[in-house]
């Protein structure tokens, strides 16, 4: 693969095409475990810029893989093959925010906490909250249709996206979705590309359902002896018709792991339930907030605290807020990989599930840890691993594996708000084995010199581990 | 086309194939204003005989409509090009209900309030709320992505549905989406399916996300001296944060139309307003009746009633519910014609477009009420003439056109919830021409020979009158 940079810089200005190898280094890798150097990078300032780009890649069969912030945990923005990384972050307008329609419009490069702030005067908000919301832009996550935990009340990327201008691999730019909550116009092409992980085409620009900035809020926190007690807790919440904007499990792992790093002193039980109601009726909120603590005492929660005091709610939210960074604190040597990492089982089967990933992660040598969304069906894990041991990697593959295959025995998914990119290819592939011809049948419509971010989903190869570089080096057997 | 009957009876029974006038005329007609016989009804009792129907169809290049109850008002389940059509009422059984993961599993062919009536001793509900609930099919539902009055609360069918199973042209069996609320694997073709009016695969079976029955509801009307001051009151409920679970407007000729046919004597006002709110505590939906009562007083409302007496609240709603019987009524020689009859609109477009569908039909001289789910964006209208007459249909036409065109020049979408069929085609493909082309690749991917539902969407043809015999008969000019 020859490509001309003259070509491109032609197109977007000299400054804004990158092949010295610090820059391409950086983008060889986002938030997953993986490594792989690109050709060039190039960052297009507007829509007809990237449909320049396309319009040249296209014609000459040249791998093109759309990226945001780069905080996606699979994958999805490492170049498999090389090729261009295009980089939307300039493309960062804020196009038009109308209250009155309850939307927003803005390009895909724009900052999810950007866009928050921009809607706050107004008194709304744009309700998906990914933690990396301080720097991952609403293209990427459109990308990976991401979530958070506002999940369990306001849903995912997916829901709020109504509208989108996408540019195809061969350069055309469509307009797709509509401006309005109901639609009902034909085929939602709006909805495909959310998800489509840069397979489908460039997201240039979107049309965002709001939603009103909540006038109250409290949180709650109980303790609990088992994981069963927890599990059950979760999902009579939701079955009796409340709906809390947040709903967090912290397991003994995240619990002893945010200990060990901010010294918290949280207690060293089975689990923690952090929740939280919000709305525009303080009555309402008290309410749910009673209901819930209620099902916490039935089902043998301890120590339950409830609170809308802005200091001791942060105390509340602190240790679950923290937990990410300490996770690599949990142990002398054992480093966080973003593995297994998000998926999502019915309600019915979370303590299940996360009592199964303690039992793979010990038979398997590596530690994890289960915490996450989990009134929206959803379990973080990550693998603490001795990264720097090369066995250590054979075994977090096998507990991956292992991880998965009892994720979908009970009727859960791969992945439920990260993406599969390629570290969950093999994961995702038998999990969706009699629909990946329709998949790949579509995206041959769409893209047929396939060009479009390569090698990823039901292209992915069988093996993540040795599919690219590690982004860890690893010093022994 | 030569198709053998008997090999299709060898699949479904003899009973369960039809092709004798008296049926096929029944099976020619949906709610549409078209109709066009098909070659055999076919009635299919199992996944099994959708797969084998499809498999000779595929062979032989023979069209299938899939159809639920034929309820659908923009010709989806009219046989364009004759062929077999697919029953799919006999495959109703609701599969599982599963209370602690908030789901259900049905067949298509389960009846909506049957659905409903079957999640009720759980506490459950499914929330589409179409107007045909009575009669119409999970299937049906979510071929056109129907929603309804609780849409404003509730969202539509896609957003219900989070997987499926479906038979693709070639007879081939895909399980799509999953069982979780968060689901971000890969390419969404569930909600892709969803309002793709049988054209991309037959949908077998549906994975339905339930919602726990409201405790407590509340109605309230109020009576507005002109559409700018009901459609201000409207845009500003939404933008304030509340969440009514029914937010509906009645025009002029509707209220004419009601009092016409039923006597109910609703004031002679230029809008009517009711809404409702519902939830798990009075507390909350007392407070949120109590600020849409406000925004009604501040916007110029009249006789505003609020109201969670069950009597008084079925008499606030009478109007409203028979207003679709009544239409008819509205004056002698008019006959209600299933046209231009569910646009969307951005929110602060509602009263300016309602206005304009009043100055369209006295231009062209026939009657169109406003009417609907406008919490959502949603107009209704429907257009009344007198249908025995040939100029009256040239006249009709011409206002669907102009309707449309003002309905885009706003920013809205030719279908809020009864889908495009080939009725509403001319206008679609305006608004999507340039994703038509897109359209078009993932259908040739999907049904190489097109033969699911041929003829509708962005195969419709460019003039939907003479695109078959119509159902209402024509005597003079």
């Amino acid at each position: 693969m020859k490509i001309n940079t003259e070509k491109l810089k032609e197109i977007v200005g000299k400054d804004n095409v990158r092949d010295n190898i610090a820059d391409l280094y950086v983008y060889a890798s986002d938030a997953s475990v993986h490594r792989n150097i690109p050709d060039v990078v190039v960052r297009p300032q507007t829509i007809g810029q990237v449909q320049d780009i396309m319009r040249y890649a296209y014609q000459h069969k040249i791998p093109v893989v759309p990226r945001g912030a780069g905080s996606g945990m699979s994958g999805q923005t490492v170049p498999l093959n090389g090729g261009i990384v295009l980089d939307m972050k300039c493309m960062d307008n804020i196009i038009e925010i109308r209250p009155e329609d309850v939307l927003c419009k803005v390009e895909s490069g724009v900052v999810n906490d950007e866009l928050n702030r921009a809607l706050k005067p107004y008194g709304f908000f744009f309700p998906p909250t990914p933690s990396s919301g301080r720097i991952c832009t609403i293209g990427g996550m459109i990308g990976n249709n991401a979530s958070g935990i506002r999940s369990v009340k306001y849903g995912a990327t997916r829901d709020a996206v109504i509208g989108m201008k996408v540019v195809l691999a061969n350069g055309d730019l469509v307009t797709l979705g509509s401006n309005t909550r109901v639609d009902s116009s034909g085929y939602q092409l709006a909805k495909l590309m959310v998800g489509s992980e840069g397979t489908l085409g460039v997201v240039v620009e979107a049309t965002l359902q709001i939603s009103p900035l909540p006038k109250f809020r409290a949180m709650g926190v109980a303790n609990f002896d088992t994981l069963e007690d927890a599990g059950r807790m979760i999902s009579e919440t939701i079955a009796q018709g409340i709906t809390p904007s947040m709903l967090e499990l912290m397991d003994n792992v995240a619990i002893t792991a945010v200990n060990n790093a901010q010294h918290l002193g949280l207690p060293d039980v089975a689990a923690i339930v952090v929740f939280e109601c919000n709305g525009m009726v303080r009555e309402a909120v008290d309410f749910d907030m009673k209901r819930i603590a209620n099902i916490c005492e039935k089902n043998k929660g301890t120590d339950i605290r409830v609170s809308d005091d802005p200091v001791e709610m942060t105390r509340i939210y602190e240790g679950r807020k923290k937990l990410f960074p300490s996770l690599s604190k949990y142990g002398e040597g054992l480093f966080t990989t973003a593995l297994a990492d998000d998926m999502a089982v019915p309600m019915s089967k979370i303590s299940e599930t996360v009592h199964e990933i303690h039992t793979i992660a010990k038979r398997n040598h590596v530690v994890m840890s289960a915490y996450g969304h989990c009134g929206a069906g959803l379990i973080h894990t990550k693998i603490l691993m001795d990264t720097r041991k090369k066995s250590q990697w054979q075994d977090a593959k096998k507990a991956v594996k292992e991880v998965y295959e009892f994720v979908h025995s009970v009727g859960g998914t791969t992945s439920g708000e990260h993406g599969i990119g390629f570290s969950k290819g093999p994961a995702w592939k038998k999990e969706k084995k009699d629909s990946l011809e329709m998949m790949r049948s579509i995206k041959k419509a769409l893209d047929p010199y396939n060009i479009l971010n390569p090698g990823k989903l039901m292209d992915s190869p069988d093996d993540w581990l040795t599919a690219t570089a590690l982004r860890y080096q690893t010093i022994s057997k």
